[in-house]
């Protein structure tokens, strides 16, 4: 037997039980005659006393010669502690050691295990199962598996059902790209992995499963950036017979639920639902970090018409209200230009007005507008005094862009986009295309079976562009954690938004035609969403980045650095597979 | 709003309550001036009611033409039924319909939504939404939700973590073939598909994850057999600390609980362990159906040195006893002949000995043995008067598989295969290496990290064969449903395996070379195993194939004939992958 009882779990009621216990060697002290040594597993860390005055020579010289991260089985007798330590739950006890033997020996490991390791990024990656005996990140793997758990029992209770969807499928053209995996058995021919179950559930939706859920891994074949993954993972849910508001209502509920279980936390208002025109007119984004407001105040009407060319050229002016920031300096308002000129946000300047203490204006424009000018402005934007007001201006969609941004900036400046705090909405009304300046044709914003709000179908002809969907996005502190959408599921629709969507039926019969002709044996009318499970715990756990929340990541350029994957496969396999390599691109 | 209740909802309790349900047209009859329609989702079948001298005219003349699968939304008032119906648990009430509307039409199904369809199995594959909508197969994956509900909830409690491993590995040519997933970020290199999460879970023990579990799509790239998939699920679960025993405990206890709680049995026996050697020698089979007795009983002893040449020379000869069936006719007896005379048997003959009911016994060998010779044998057997022994002879591992194969079919005939009575057991102490006569060569029968039994160690240069693994089956009514084994966590002994194995040092780095470097830095004790979910889910479904309770499997091919996956992809994305496709063979 290993252990009677785990590093976690032994307190002053089992004071003078024999015990033994097994794990990892996290640190070992000698003081005087004494040998300590922290013992650690999953569970907590519990101390080891070797008393050389007291205690077998040989066995106090055994223990001094453990290293950190040796596996031992140790059994003694659980004392009270004479000094307790607070900052731990077996804080009150440590056990005397009577007899103990080594189970593994361990290398010294490339870096410290502990919460604040030494170790960089790309050595934790390497040896990331090193990494993952650290308290930090594991905590993260337990979080994501409660989340599971209670996402589970809520819709469970709710009658959803997990049906399992196939991971290797048809690959559409349409859409990110999908990896494939070439068939031996049907030569020449290839399986495509997911990137979404979409058509799968909506299968099952015609099946009749009312409600369906599945925490499922998803694939996509994208140029990395920073917080993306070539394998995913997504809580896919689908209902039959529900409205918008159905589906809504429903998963503010899970919401609410993780929030209770997992951060004890009760939100007990509904969310508030914002429509995509006004999130982007308020935040310039479509998903809005509302822990904070500093929402856009739109000038455009009373900032043009004086001497000023940029403005007068301008469609769109708009301001942010930075309170308490009147202070800020010459260096930190360039600072703020310099940020918004950056290309990745593409304005042009930035212009500021500062309301003094005492309420006078000044401004970097003072030469082309007059006090009351700048009066209005501020009056506006509700400024107060000490406040500043910063103003972009320029096209109205990219000005509300890069005024959202540095709204986002001013944000984090000031403290207001705390980690603890956590602000919800849904973001509605998306509109249902969207319109591609080089392929010259709509696409749809969602996905191609998103359904139009009824009562703006008559425009699906006239004004494609104006046409709002029956879409939504969960988003909180300004990341979007789950959406879906209102599915079309009459195939006559459907076959317009095809139409629509620039599809000739051919090219639509061949990709997705096994859903259209599922539509035509009766359809129920349906909707649903998915969550970014890694997203949602990345949020709940406060991380920077998706990564320290999956077990074994992958770095941006997709390899597992830890396994070395991918990696060449034998001629024979290809040749198996019907495939020859082409001649490699030489590397750089 | 598309509903107040569901179809399956309803009771006298709702009388005169005013309701809207949806859902799918069952079936409509039309008697005298009433119109009935069964309306069916999920949850269950609700009647509708319309009345021709009541009602509206043009609503009864609507509710007639309703076809089959159309999707309706009703509304109107709960009525108790006059006539009721006890197989229905709505079947005491009826909606008498006040209006209706038409949510989508149907065409006419290919084959008839029933528990008994008449449509054939590649008609239903092909329209798998739609098979999907009887009860039996819904049924199926309604109960594989709620298994893997249960075994998380059970897992979750005993503190297992639910850990998601990486679905695009390194592949590793050892085992069967891998799925590959060629990588167009690392040109010329493919991920594979796992097989099993096997390495990443040791991985997971070495971080200290302890108590790890996934429920987990594995792939292996096989000629497809009868009741395999490409893609498969695995409850898959690892422990720190563990003896054998202790994870025999463990999933035995989940084995209880998925009874107790899916089939109301309770198992309260610990369940029986048997030997791998028993299991070949009584029962030759590794996964014995031990529903019923009928143990082999070995007669070479006492049935060799007569006249008959055909068991003196052979090396085993073996008897079952099938109570009752001494009243077999010549017919059936030569039918049980060519039946083990069958190539996937491959016995050469079959002896027979009649117990009559007076007591004597007749025998296909009679010229060759006395009475007291068959009374030896018929006492060895137990056999009672009308009693029959089916005795082969030969090689002793051929001879006990074929007579395995006669036991299990006389087990059919004779009724002692119930799908409804359930037997399990584990079969321990299996063999850690076979021998493979072509490549001359030991094979791990389980995988090389499955530990030996400590005590066998020393035999493993003397007589390899011989020695046992700590490798345990669970086995449920001749299904091997889960199997595993404790794991080698010491560097040197996995080196010793690999040496057995026939592995060069730097093939093992190779292939296995991140596992191995992971063990140096202090890999604790651990032991694990792996169900199939697929054949739990059957077998408690009491289905003959897994395909059954997969939502969307593929055919013996390898393909979703519903839509048509694998199929060809793009030159252009062969183009991005560096892949060019060889000739293809010509389709017979």
């Amino acid at each position: 037997m290993y252990r009677t009882h785990t590093c976690g779990e032994l307190r002053s009621s089992n004071v003078d039980q024999n015990v033994t216990l097994s794990g990892w060697v996290q640190r070992s002290r000698k003081m005087g005659g004494m040998t300590f040594i922290d013992l650690r597993d999953r569970y907590g860390i519990t101390q080891l006393v070797f008393n050389q005055e007291t205690d077998d020579a040989a066995l106090c010289e055994k223990a001094n010669k453990l290293g950190r991260e040796f596996v031992i089985r140790a059994t003694g007798e659980v004392k009270e502690r004479f000094s307790k330590n607070k900052e731990l739950p077996t804080g009150d006890i440590e056990i005397i050691v009577s007899s103990f033997d080594v189970l593994n020996s361990s290398e010294v490991p490339p870096f410290t295990i502990e919460d604040e390791s030494d170790g960089g990024d790309d050595i934790r990656m390497k040896y990331r199962y090193l990494d993952l005996r650290r308290n930090a990140v594991r905590k993260n793997l337990e979080l994501r598996h409660k989340m599971t758990i209670e996402t589970r029992s809520f819709l469970d209770k709710l009658d959803f059902l997990e049906v399992e969807t196939p991971m290797m499928i048809k690959s559409t053209p349409e859409g990110a790209r999908d990896f494939v995996v070439p068939s031996r058995m049907n030569p020449g021919e290839f399986y495509a992995l997911p990137q979404s179950p979409q058509m799968f559930k909506q299968l099952l939706m015609v099946s009749g499963f009312d409600r369906y859920f599945q925490i499922v891994k998803c694939f996509r074949d994208e140029d990395l950036r920073a917080d993306r993954q070539p394998e995913f993972t997504q809580i896919d849910c689908e209902m039959s017979f529900v409205e918008q508001e159905d589906v809504l209502n429903t998963f503010e509920g899970l919401a609410k639920h993780l929030f209770k279980q997992l951060k004890g936390i009760d939100m007990k208002e509904p969310l508030p639902r914002m429509s995509w025109h006004d999130a982007m007119k308020y935040y310039g984004s479509d998903k809005p970090d509302t822990r904070f407001g500093m929402r856009f105040v739109e000038l455009t009407d009373i900032a043009k018409g004086k001497e000023f060319a940029v403005f007068n050229s301008a469609e769109y002016i708009g301001a942010i209200c930075a309170e308490g920031c009147a202070s800020y300096t010459r260096k930190q308002l360039d600072a703020l230009t310099d940020f918004v000129k950056r290309p990745q946000i593409g304005a042009k300047g930035m212009v500021y007005v500062r309301m003094e203490q005492d309420g006078t204006l000044k401004s970097s424009i003072d030469k082309f507008y007059t006090p009351e000018d700048l009066k209005s402005w501020a009056d506006r934007c509700g400024a107060k005094p000490g406040d500043l007001l910063l103003i972009l201006s320029g096209d109205t969609s990219k000005t509300q862009k890069a005024l959202g941004e540095l709204r986002l900036e001013m944000g984090s400046q000031l403290g207001l986009r705390d980690k603890n705090n956590f602000s919800c909405l849904w973001v509605v009304d998306f509109p249902l295309l969207e319109w591609d300046e080089e392929s010259q044709r709509f696409f749809a914003m969602h996905h191609p079976f998103t359904a139009p709000k009824p009562e703006d179908i008559p425009l699906l002809d006239s004004h494609p562009g104006a046409v709002r969907a029956n879409a939504y996005d969960m988003v909180i502190n300004g990341v979007e954690v789950g959406g879906g959408s209102i599915r079309i599921h009459d195939s006559e629709l459907q076959n317009r938004m095809f139409q629509i969507l620039g599809f000739t039926e051919e090219k639509a019969q061949a990709q997705f035609g096994f859903l259209m002709n599922a539509f035509k044996y009766g359809a129920p009318p349906h909707g649903g969403l998915a969550f970014g499970l890694d997203r949602l715990v990345s949020l709940f756990a406060g991380l920077d980045s998706i990564r320290d929340c999956i077990a074994f990541p992958k770095n941006n350029s997709g390899r597992d650095v830890m396994n070395d994957a991918p990696s060449r496969i034998d001629d024979e396999q290809l040749e198996e597979l019907f495939l020859t390599l082409k001649p490699l691109p030489v590397k750089k």
